[in-house]
């Protein structure tokens, strides 16, 4: 998963930050999106004991939102003319617990196709571990 | 999907209870844990704006939540002698945009194995729409 | 996953079995196509060592075959103006090794949407052991 | 999923080509390892009609089939003591149809764990078009 490492137009860029910025659930968790290329996108998540599972560690629901939306931020780079994206479906490996002050979360297109655009995710904590693995198929709403 | 409806053991629904109360992100998302049964759990979440994606309806991440949590408290009743759960992954479709008033979580024990039990879990809205399906693998720690 | 039972129109099905016997796979495998009905069809494959792993049980990757090959039959009994269908997309969760004289693939539309259709699809063996669980994405192709 | 390109102990990589080549349905489908190494294993699969959909490409369950055994094969590199594999589950996007006179599956080793490995496997046809993506659940047997 190397980055494309491409910028994109600043408005779609825009666009994609203010559609971020109106998650509810990015703001609960206290996320954010840190950088948006061509077919990528990171996403940040501190530490916080409001999202915590029975162990003390970060929920896999958590790192979930946040490795699914970095797709979903993904997906959307790659589309200008697009309306909106909803997940059709993903699969995630949890391969070490989520302890660490912060998680990084990155998502990266792998196809982008006329309806269906797959990508693949990966959350790592801040000592470089990664916690966990996303394949996702996401549909890109045309207008 | 049926319930096998067995009730378990008090003491043991108590534990599983205070380990569902343990859970930060539970309680973030306001949801609740309805029911505990052999093989089997329930988890109610009200619609909230702090949970929601950019068109307004219930992210993807905190469906997957409820539905994990269901999935993992339905694999603790089939064990009585376990220290904790893991996640080892999950998959989820989504199948309806999650909109309603709230959602209702149903895990359910598909196999438990002597290292791993394999759940599938449910989510629909107050009108009956499925809006998840997870199949799930999870780890239950034995002392 | 209880059947609907519906029996679909007698060209539609001589057609769907038409397609599942210019399957180069199926036939390679010796799989049989028992039953179509709306939104269900069942598959069934004799154990023979052409299609064994390394201990002798059936391979994994046959047994996906079939339960895929079964999602695909159901799906398209829901569409009578289908061109095709694309498998987008699956994930096996396998409960039991594959051993067993026969084995019967039952795939099931969960939702039958407008560009995609979830599936459902579990295997048994001769003696009613679960061996393999599916949900599957597939996209019924349109004229 | 780059390379590690270690080899291994030249018995240990005796036996993994013996437990392939003990596969029935590898030779069914006539695929053949190409390599091993260490955390990675290369399956080739030449096309032909008697693995084929409807379509006349070739059928997800063959490609699922040459993909599931590379990661398995991958998986066993990485460990000498292992006195089998079960594949415990996985999940693919088929990203582009299966045309093309062969196809090469790659399975790399994600994390090796105690009990779990959990892999990604891509598979390509000799145009180098990407036609499917992996994550798999691996459980190496110890003894």
């Amino acid at each position: 998963m190397e980055s494309m490492s491409e910028p994109i137009d600043a408005n779609h860029e825009a666009s994609i930050r203010q559609g971020f910025a109106s998650h509810g659930l990015m703001q609960t968790l206290h996320a954010t999106l840190e950088s948006v290329e061509a077919g990528r996108a990171v996403i940040r998540l501190p530490f916080s004991e409001h999202i915590t599972q029975h162990h003390g560690y970060v929920h896999a629901g958590a790192i979930t939102a946040i490795v699914d939306t970095a797709c979903g931020c993904a997906a959307m780079t790659l589309s200008t003319a697009s309306l909106g994206l909803l997940t059709v479906e993903y699969k995630v490996n949890f391969l070490a617990p989520a302890r660490g002050k912060e998680f990084v979360a990155t998502g990266q297109v792998v196809k982008a196709g006329k309806t269906l655009t797959i990508c693949q995710g990966t959350v790592e904590d801040d000592s470089g571990v990664q916690v966990a693995l996303m394949q996702a198929t996401m549909m890109v709403l045309k207008g």
